[in-house]
């Protein structure tokens, strides 16, 4: 019988800006209208089941320091995992939150072989189902683990051992279709050490047709199988590996050029990811949006002085607010949300610390698509852009984009007029100040 | 009449590994023949004209150190071009470099209207014509300025005002026309102030549009007047600009891809700006060689302490032995080179300064080419690489690559063979040990 | 007689929180009283010579964009320089700064010998002194550029040419005179160039110890004259050289102890300095608190994707609410202030962009001078901390701290106790919700 | 009884710079005599007992894949101690390694109680004993690990729970008597726990004291118990915590000075930690020397393009060359040594891939030791150091450094002579030449 485990909170409601209740929302209430759908649906929020429920607290230099007494290598490991699904799902509830995300080795033990494993996952699944229909919480999506076990530490689809690949391939196809069975709206693929410890050893044309190969096969198994979900590949430079393949945005867009994807894939941006890649939050999602593939957002924040991924909750609501903007302006998530994939700090050990956690992320995310809306509304900085390319649509820019002209009739455009074109101010400091207003 | 400038320098001569000589090679020995070329032919050396030239030695907290009499805002600008212009040959002739490059802006000041700007450019250009058949130096690559003039501050094709993009057009066809007339080998784009400042201001996508444009232009006109040279264009992530959309060679290439030019157009990668985008420059050159579009490469350093383009002289004759390694493996350079992207620092006051960094550039490069060479005569990389992917050559690793399996058929086979694939040791210490025997 | 150069602005009004005049304050209330002080006594705001009127808007890659007709190579330098202090001085009055800070060679130019450059300044000092009084404008902190000449390329007093320490000795004078005339509240040494380029031609020690003389007689000549003000270091790691002495807060606190100078100098703290440094802002405040040499913030802030100064206005609420909250804490500004060593972007070319950048500066420091007092009132976190060392107040603490304890001591306690100290829940998450409950 | 776990390899020989046998040395010939003292003596090369025998290969996204039996939650942990140390002296006496260094809870199992700690400790600690009379085998350094148990989660000295302070005294007791007993030549303080992860509840002037206070216990116990080895504190910005105190070595050099303990510790510097700090390894060393608190070294390196600790092998001739030339300079190691803080990569699967990176690791320190040896007797670089401040020798300098002169003296100077001094080149390219020149 499932008794509590987060016993002193209840579920959490939304209490309103000036609230000082820390187990409250002060900007999230999921039933408020903005833009026309409620705050629920446009934020699409989900926890994630790793870092709260399959991690100890523990780091690179020390040992697990938070109280999750099913993480144990004694004793019954199916037990444990049914334990575990139990509090996550309590958490899901109290958290209030419309999704949750996982991989197959997060949920269930592996076994001595992979039909023990898939067994295994085929069990938690079915507690999933029953949970999932009794608290109305959704996946926002699965993804099959291929980077912890030893044997993917050369890579899952880019392996040296075609084995590997196939053991990958099987693995995938059985979270896939779990995914379908739970109606998961999308399936990820984090390619963690998809990419390189050295190029010594490393073959990276023939790697990457591999990981292609790999791809086609799991769009071509999603068809097969009625899937009507996204494929998302996550973006991450490095670490675990030194590089990974799936770089950034623009990598990934190229990428997906290359071996005629880019109708099949979006990606699922993660803040720490983008700014590890030496990019800012904001940017990876322009940049998804401007080539058509944004799908989904691991909603996080890195250390700006640490160069890891800390994972740490997103509390940047001026930063959030535009990245909240420019989802906005691209007609918000279709199948995506926004993922806590985050991780409260090892000396968080209270339990009741995942709540602060999340709260503060939602109320993060609530805050910014209030003052992202507001912007949509007012429209200073669409007005303002829009002026400014503004010649774009005239005779000369319209000869140059449609192909009209060319390098010899513009220079005699500019030697016979003797066009001398002035800067005209960019206006950078006007519009930060005008972007504060909203925040 | 051309009196010298660097009075006290002779032409360098090649004196072999054991001479102490600061004023000779120890490695360059340009008629030497490494695996069947000489190494004039491998290494393609360029010197470059703006910051041997045209930089006095300031930077951003200081003015110029250097003696460098005719940068001067005072007297006659083309009298000063003249004296630069037989200054930079000098140099070439006694330095025994085979390629220089320039921008139109280096050899020329900007006249009053583009018309006069063209006519100094030519003027300038009819002398380097002379002196290239005097000397027997050749021109590896030119470009045109599209960054420095404020006009340009906000990007040249990328601008919000078609009227720079007309003006970049013109001031490009120039450039392109006057390499071709100079048997220039390539026509380098470096994308400076292509990129945003502030995504407050910016349209990706619309620019993004714009410059695929420009790029298709030049292509064109390249066709049109037969230059048969190639087309480069230089990744950097950022600086002067907050982003610039070249960011690193992963990008340019996915940016190819969408617009098909991707068989047109190759990269002319920067040592100082793949490490500025978290790369190493050997991952550069061997994305580059992967992809298919490596053209040339801007030879030299950063440092790794300091956040922005140093462009210090290779030193490195570990790092740029496996860069060298990566090119011979592809086959060594078509058209392309190494063209010393170099600054002295600016406490080299000296006018013989210059000739240090080349020469010591030149060396290590050199240094570098001899063990790259011994590297792929004795195969200990390539033979390890490849019998570490060998079981892709067996039946399941075809099948995979040919498209007969599918995520199916794969797992059927794991479960049904009970496949568990053993990690193998990638042997990343082995490999670097036997680099370092190479080095 | 002057005419004004900012003709399209008038002195700016604080009209707040709602107002959506871009050339009004939102917050900054020069008068409000906020914690018994007036927002003009807690802020201390300056503006800057340099930045705002002695650079064009260049970069290393582009010449200056912006509309500064004083700076010319050409004509009378003395005319442009009392033409830049008309237009520096309506600049302070209109913008309603009571601060300003300047280096001697932003406010004269450098004659052909070390006494014309000083009566130059002294003629401009002049015009200041008049100006100020007119006017009402305090000074800061004066400053002698010890960076920008040729002559300091090697470092100021760290030269290995003490001809160099000599001569740098004597502008020193000269400007700490100058500031004293002035009533300058401080006296910043920002070592531009004191470091090195490269350690093969840099002996550690010995610029060690030339730099510690130099500062003393700085601190004597400072008593002699009967100067008031703090003697302030500006922490900086690097940029111009490869490596700044004065790398960070920490750093010079220890070069002052080496010294025996920690009770005559503080620092001038730099919002881009710290994050070169690997630290954030808050760090920087907090560590100069701790120690007891806090003096003045340069209030700016760099930008996290670029590896160098971008010296951009703060527009960070949540960051600076810290900074301040810091501030507060350890009492206040004395002598110091927040000054804008900051930049327009190069873009910015329009007269009245230099407003927009300080209204936005300053209107976030003002916010976040309000957030910081409530935070300081509330005491959500000083009651947290004071409670999370609790028990340092006990026995065993005091013991420990009082020098009682010994390991010996310390060690037979555990061991007979059998202590074994549970970790307790460090609440980073709740904290960071609650901080942002006050942004 | 104990049979050998590395199989397949022998003794390692030294077989010279041409032998291509991968476990063999090259360069490291422990007998030769170099300045006067075998390589061995300047060397003092130790493995460590934590990465080689303690680490399974695991990262943070993936478990361990090395073959370390003794590795597991189950069975006798003290008989898997037993075996770890046996296998750790066949790895020492077959590497020839004359040190090695370990942390106390490296080598025994943690007890339910402190006491039950220690005397496993102590048990491994008697067979040390013996082990290392039998092989001749020495202890660099001991220290005690107070980050990887919960307990410290929050810091050991630096803890809000003084209770910590006493547990952590009372394990530093218990591991520096046992360093003691073993003839260890240092104790080393890492302090990976002392810093902070949010400065939101940290007191930071508080820590500071505590951690003095530390320090001050362990050096009077060292003095009470007769330790004559030194005490020394391993500098480290980041990693595990957010920001650690012992951020880099002028940092500590600051710390030891504010509690007069500069006489009494020294530093361990690690390559990398010096490069997470954003400085080059050569810095760190060049600056310990420079303040007299020169101890020992980590030797590793780093990853450019990695933001965390990947304590990797050294294997960069260059760089190393340039360390032991400021380590000869400054008399080589009295206690310190060289010892292998390093891991070989989580791909590097065989058991034999132990001996590949500690061999490259000890040949790239022992050509560095030729190289830099040769460097001190040519003496091109200090010939012409002491020329660059040669001036420092005339009447001028030394009125500086013995304090005559002063800034009006020296202004006087300027003014009445009309001194303006010129740069004189620094040679930066010619020194990096002629550095490569030893390489």
């Amino acid at each position: 019988m499932s008794e509590n485990f987060f016993t002193n909170v209840e579920k959490i409601q939304y209490e309103g800006e000036n609230s000082t209740n820390p187990l409250a929302f002060r900007y999230y209430d999921e039933n408020r209208i903005v833009m026309g759908k409620s705050m629920k649906e446009h934020l699409r929020f989900a926890a994630c089941y790793w870092h709260n429920f399959c991690w100890p607290g523990s780091d690179i230099f020390g040992a697990g320091t938070f109280d999750r007494p099913w993480i144990t290598p004694f004793g019954d490991q199916m037990a444990h995992a049914e334990q575990k699904a139990r509090v996550a799902f309590e958490f899901f509830e109290k958290l209030g939150v419309p999704y949750f995300c996982f991989h197959d080795t997060d949920i269930a033990p592996e076994g001595a072989t992979l039909q023990e494993s898939h067994d295994n996952v085929s069990r938690i699944v079915d507690i999933f189902g029953e949970a999932m229909q009794r608290t109305g919480t959704g996946l926002l999506w699965g993804t099959a683990n291929l980077f912890s076990n030893p044997r993917f530490c050369a890579g899952g689809s880019t392996n040296p051992d075609p084995e590997v690949f196939a053991y990958a391939a099987a693995q995938v196809k059985h979270v896939l279709e779990a995914t379908h069975t739970l109606g998961g709206e999308n399936y990820v693929l984090w390619g963690g050490r998809e990419g390189y410890d050295t190029l010594l050893n490393t073959d990276l044309k023939r790697e990457g047709e591999q990981y292609a190969r790999f791809l086609k096969m799991v769009i071509d198994h999603k068809h097969k199988i009625g899937f009507k979900g996204t494929i998302l590949i996550e973006p991450k430079p490095q670490e675990p590996t030194k590089h990974q393949y799936d770089y950034d945005t623009a990598t990934v867009h190229g990428f997906l050029l290359e071996h005629g994807l880019q109708d099949e894939v979006k990606v699922n941006i993660e803040a720490n990811h983008a700014t590890l890649a030496g990019h800012s939050f904001h940017h990876e999602i322009a940049v998804a949006c401007a080539k058509g593939i944004m799908g989904s957002v691991d909603a996080n924040r890195g250390d700006m002085q640490n160069g890891w991924d800390t994972d740490q909750f997103p509390n940047d609501v001026a930063e959030c607010t535009l990245v909240m903007y420019e989802i906005l302006k691209a007609g918000g998530f279709e199948t995506g949300g926004f993922n806590f994939d985050t991780k409260i700090r090892r000396q968080s050990t209270a339990r009741d610390d995942l709540f602060h956690g999340h709260i503060g992320g939602m109320d993060t995310m609530a805050k910014s698509l209030l003052n992202a809306a507001k912007l949509i509304e007012d429209a200073p900085l669409s007005d303002f852009v829009e002026q400014r390319y503004g010649h774009w649509n005239g005779e000369l820019g319209q000869s140059i984009l449609n192909g009209t002209a060319d390098l010899e009739s513009l220079s005699k455009l500019v030697l016979e007029n003797n066009i001398n074109p002035e800067p005209v101010s960019g206006r950078q400091e006007l519009l930060e100040n005008i972007v504060n207003r909203y925040v």
